[in-house]
């Protein structure tokens, strides 16, 4: 954490880039170590998975950027080494579809998929300048009044989560009663949104962003672990440099499962990434 | 249409039914005719390929019910001859996952693949009956205030679709204005939706329902073909009897793209299904 005062990483060199790396063994496969760095609790954070797989992606697709990732997750991550098998089913003029999953070793050896991903790449840079939005960024209040794990009575994800040593969340303290044993009741999690060694985001580290808050259950009163089933992701642009806003909502839980929509907006006030997924909701 | 007004018809003897048979040619393996009857102009609706693979994944996964339904479109698909391929990913005890491609057939014989699926599987009936939500009901006017393809101006899609025949779409006054030349602007569209026969609705209608309505962009003042590149649906709970309401809303068109969220309510007040699909921008 020193480190971000003093030296800005930057994309291509960081910690996020070191540790979603992918190595080619052969075509379309790829060796990877998840990173002991990313994790919750023991898990391996499911938008940290996303953008590794994304990387392998964007290296066997013709097309470089991720428009839309769909995620299926099976099985928890856990530190160590990884293979992600890519195939590649379509490719066009502006968008090509290919398919992932990740695969960590039984002890016998034996493969274990860990999630499945579907998804279709373009270029960001060749898209329009077109905009016609009725979004607006979210009311978040300035970053210096918004709260992090080293602000008093701190919002930390309950148990050791190396995660968050990575990361660098303001959360808006409207967001934040969970953490004092006051949760809001609202399905509501804001804040402010930086890599703790200062690199900038990118479309693979917007896969990771619209993963990382606490989930919005806390506020909702609920405890404990809320993992996601499915998550997809839309990249609509290229993000500019400087901190994100991230705005997830819950407007319905229901038979033991929530959505959360998520949102990411740039320093510019772009809307770079809509998210949404169906998770479980932790046992009340 | 006649017979609308006549016999209704039940989940499971129905248009619906019949057209989004599938048959087991092996294990894992499906059969199917795409029905001309489900056509927009010349292409085949997403939404009723959804519910075909819907269907295919209901008969190879242990699991009944469409939990999430992952789709990327790969290629138009047309009427006639298709092959379902299906995969089981992982069984668990409350949720399965698999995978689909539907296949059609090129002159020579090879297999073109027309969309690919990643769905997780679960038991609706075993739900728990707690809802906590803040979503409310759309408001659209009462069904006999709004408007269909046999209402004077008639909001029909452009081009002979043979699927508003399959269909019963009353659609909200406020966001016709496309049909007679004057679109609202407002990236929303409305109605009730209820099979042409009288079927009701079940799990796999509804994967057809989210993709039924006239496009978002028409009410953008856009006209033309808005392709789909991907549509996630979540079923949230067991439709009851009845009339559905849908809204859909895009709030970001942006570098020729956009975003349709889709909610769909049944005749109980109850959010019965929430989708968001990754669309192409007509050309202006």
């Amino acid at each position: 954490m020193a480190q971000a005062a003093q030296v800005k990483a930057t994309i291509g060199d960081s910690e996020f880039d070191r540790d979603t790396a992918v190595t080619p063994r052969e075509p379309g496969v790829y060796d990877a170590e998840l990173s002991a760095g990313w994790t919750i609790i023991h898990a391996v954070n499911g938008g940290y998975l996303l953008a590794l797989l994304g990387r392998a992606l964007g290296d066997a697709l013709p097309h470089p950027d991720p428009f839309t990732v769909s995620a299926h997750y099976l099985t928890p991550s856990v530190p160590g080494p990884a293979v992600v098998r890519t195939q590649v089913i379509r490719t066009g003029r502006t968008l090509s579809t290919g398919q992932a999953s990740l695969f960590q070793y039984a002890e016998d050896g034996t493969e274990v998929e860990r999630l499945r991903v579907l998804a279709s790449y373009g270029d960001l840079d060749a898209l329009s300048d077109e905009v016609r939005t009725t979004a607006t960024p979210p009311a978040i209040p300035p970053r210096e009044h918004c709260l992090g794990p080293s602000d008093g009575p701190a919002p930390k994800i309950p148990g050791s989560s190396a995660i968050t040593e990575r990361l660098d969340i303001k959360l808006d303290p409207a967001t934040v009663g969970w953490a004092v044993g006051a949760p809001s009741g609202k399905g509501e999690m804001r804040g402010w949104f930086g890599l703790a060694d200062g690199r900038d985001a990118d479309p693979f580290s917007l896969l990771l962003t619209v993963d990382a808050l606490p989930p919005t259950s806390f506020e909702m009163g609920l405890k404990g672990w809320t993992p996601t089933v499915e998550l997809t992701t839309h990249i609509r642009c290229r993000p500019a440099p400087g901190p994100l806003r991230v705005a997830i909502t819950t407007r319905n839980l229901a038979g033991g499962f929530l959505e959360e929509d998520a949102e990411v907006w740039d320093s510019a006030n772009r809307l770079v990434a809509q998210s949404r997924q169906l998770a479980r909701a932790p046992r009340a």
